[in-house]
């Protein structure tokens, strides 16, 4: 293992034994090394250096010196933890720091005009335990989660069978069974009838998103995006070169206007539009279709949401109505079942995705093969649909008392009327910025998401997200009245 | 469920009862509904279509007379199974099938002239249960897995605290358990030190290689590649509309020559280098590195298979003696795991990994959260280095074996020198063409990879790659044997 660590170069003018103790002192503080372990024994690194015993000792006895190391009688050389910053260390040795990075290549400056740090929704990674009121959207409240039943199909997916599967690693290789269960269980429902040569598999709906933009469009068409609308879109637009065109919504979400026409794609969420969550009527919908159809628009339907529904379901996919074939669908399993499994999907006609399935290739190859698999049992013994009615169920509950409580706390703000989901589209008065009141409600324990990034142009300030996916329904109540404190205060 | 399933349109010219049928139809030959359920009772779905009892028994009667359903005496309508394919059905209904088709959008024509379909190495699906003798390349012998301590690491990665962390969609959520553990035990053998911000997770090696070519390089620089060499990441330059610079390889892997100059980044395979086996000495690694950084260029260092190596260790990866920064170092736990999971990682810079990260995030977000926490655990418990050496000790043993069976059955053969991974790189007399080869053993159970799509240009028709992961050992003789006879009959 050291062997390699430790590079001597005999030719250098540097000593052997001062090489040897400045690559253990920039292994230690890069931590390459465990720190309740023994170093090894002089003896047995010289050797494996081929140095002296005597470069060794004086190298160890330097990195004693130094506050690296320490000697434990009869046991050996251990790293001293008092160096690492949690331990109140670290500073002592900038100088060896610098060194490292003195006259190395600045990429910084390589990637400034040309950069894929965009502008993005981002959540404090911490949000859930940070913020006593944590209005967070796109987050899965983990107490709903049915841990047993997942376990039980995990446990179940590790079978030799299924192992033998594993460690083939084909291109192709979207699990049967899990296609079949999206078919059956998810796509149905929203009146997508899918053959399984038209379903492909990603890592998230994001996934999804990166190559059905990809595959649609080339530098020289727009691709059309609701605004306010979905941020990741729009940048993927930006990163692939591919223009981008705002569309205007109204309480139907996506307007028809002769703006679409401008556009060779159009991204769309008619479920639940992102993020005003207005759900798009039947009749528009077979509007945008006619339209799309007779000018050779692609859609991108992302529907958004649409699993969570209460009060009343939403109309058939664009999908569901499309016998053209020019709409690509879109759809993850991460906000129903756990982001972090990272499960998505497309449908489409069976030559986009043999298309979409080389290029995922290149890509990725294929999403990991073990998770296909729970994620199909999970569906087949319908833990899915159980735990989908169980989230819908309290969502409906949540959604209630958040209605009432926005109404009663902050009776000047208006929000669209939504059918499911799990956030509410909140806009304050004109004079209000959102980004102003995340500063102030943050310390008192709110979270939510200010608007301003949803807006690609004509931008608002007075718009914000409030999820209801991830806050207890006993603290709801009390956390709209911190933020409608807040809002009172900034406009007295 | 079926309210979406079944639209009805009542301005349309076609009844409802023949509506209904005919989409009722298109869902059973897509496997949309349950084969063993009784299909909704007539009572019910007419009250959720809102339409009369005696629509849906015609629609019902019509189906029952076309094959479609049955009825079972008081359970209700069921699917008739023997319309599918492995029943011997599906053929009597080219007409519904085709009425759905007729009309729509010609996708293979739109990818005609920009498909991402691009020649790539591709493996029967079932090549291992197919074929005897499978001298398949890349993957792991499942036999061989140790399954008990996999499912034990999978278990403890799903407790509640887990699940909770899962639940949560970070979009910089690398597991540092992983990281960690990467750092330590896979990369510190090779040699290289990393910090953690120096580490990006990704979606097996595929998806390094594809962010690090995607990130150097803009459409003006040229890609320099190895020839013969991976031809993935020529691919991933053409997707990209960068241009590919062949370079030359000898037995001790990439020439070092004038060429590599017109190269904004250079693709290179130094431990094992793909295919042709061979190790870059040290002193050539560090002429390929000073050359890179006093002209800029950028290095793409994939370590293949340097994990498994036996008789000699290889010289330490060029990261670990970069201290300029632009090595960017990709890898992966597939050859050497399960191909399934899609682990890999990039070692890099940590201004690099971080823009790294914010295109990842507009990719896919992330990798799946439970695997990374699964494959750390395993790391972290040692199972990974037990897995390694019993990995390495029979990949000696089969390649001692495969040495002496090809110096015995086909000894006008030549192989390069090699001290591990897990294929040869044969090359057999000019005259033979080992795709025509291929196909002549392939009957016999004999599957190897033919070397040509492995060239750039200058393309030689007589080398192939012959695996030995996947075969067990007791059967290399054999199969060696049954490939000579074929060599020997294409030459008379």
């Amino acid at each position: 293992m050291y062997e390699n660590m430790i590079t001597i170069d005999r030719a250098s003018s540097e000593s052997m034994q001062k090489q040897i103790r400045r690559q253990f002192a920039i292994a230690i503080i890069n931590r390459n090394l465990p720190l309740h372990k023994p170093l090894p024994s002089i003896r047995k690194l010289a050797a494996e250096l081929n140095v002296s015993l005597n470069t060794l000792i004086l190298a160890y006895a330097a990195l004693k010196q130094d506050g690296f190391i320490f000697s434990k009688d009869r046991s050996g050389y251990y790293i001293n933890p008092n160096i690492y910053p949690e331990f109140g260390g670290f500073d002592k040795f900038p100088e060896l720091i610098s060194k490292k990075r003195e006259n190395s290549f600045d990429f910084k400056r390589y990637f400034k005009n040309h950069t894929y740090d965009l502008p993005r929704i981002t959540k404090p990674e911490d949000c859930l335990v940070r913020f006593k009121y944590p209005f967070i959207c796109g987050l899965v409240d983990p107490d709903l989660f049915p841990i047993a039943n997942w376990r039980e199909c995990l446990r179940d997916s590790v079978n030799v069978v299924e192992v033998k599967n594993w460690a083939a690693d084909f291109s192709n290789a979207d699990d049967p069974m899990l296609i079949e269960q999206l078919i059956q269980r998810v796509l149905s429902k929203r009146g997508v009838m899918a053959h399984p040569s038209e379903v492909l598999i990603t890592v998230g709906g994001q996934q999804a998103l990166f190559i059905a933009i990809k595959m649609l469009l080339r530098r020289k068409g727009k691709l059309g995006v609701e605004n306010p609308g979905y941020p990741d879109v729009a940048n993927i637009a930006l990163m692939e070169s591919i223009s981008v065109k705002p569309l205007p919504i109204d309480r139907y979400g996506l307007k028809i206007t002769e703006q679409l026409l401008e556009c060779k794609s159009i991204f769309v969420t008619p479920s639940h539009q992102f993020p005003s969550t207005v759900t798009m009527p039947l009749r528009r919908r077979k509007s945008l279709l006619k339209l799309s159809q007779n000018n050779d628009i692609f859609i991108i339907e992302d529907d958004h949401e649409a699993e969570i529904s209460f009060n009343e379901t939403p109309p058939p996919a664009l999908k569901a109505l499309d016998q053209y074939g020019n709409v690509i669908y879109t759809g993850s399993l991460s906000k129903s079942l756990l982001p972090g499994l990272r499960i998505g999907y497309i449908v489409a006609d069976s030559e986009f995705i043999k298309e979409a399935k080389a290029l995922r290739h290149h890509l990725i190859r294929h999403p990991a093969v073990n998770n296909q698999r729970s994620v199909a049992l999970f569906l087949e013994r319908g833990y899915f649909d159980r735990f989908l009615s169980r989230l819908t169920r309290e969502y409906k509950y949540r959604s209630n008392i958040m209605s009432e409580s926005l109404d009663h706390f902050l009776p000047q703000c208006s929000t669209p009327p939504s059918y499911g989901g799990g956030s509410f589209w909140v806009k304050l008065n004109k004079k209000i910025d959102t980004e102003l009141l995340q500063q102030k409600c943050m310390p008192e324990g709110v979270y939510f998401e200010p608007g301003v990034s949803m807006f690609i142009d004509d931008i608002k300030n007075n718009y914000l997200r409030l999820g209801y996916s991830s806050i207890k329904s006993s603290l709801i109540n009390e956390g709209i009245s911190v933020l409608a404190k807040n809002v009172d205060q900034l406009l007295q």
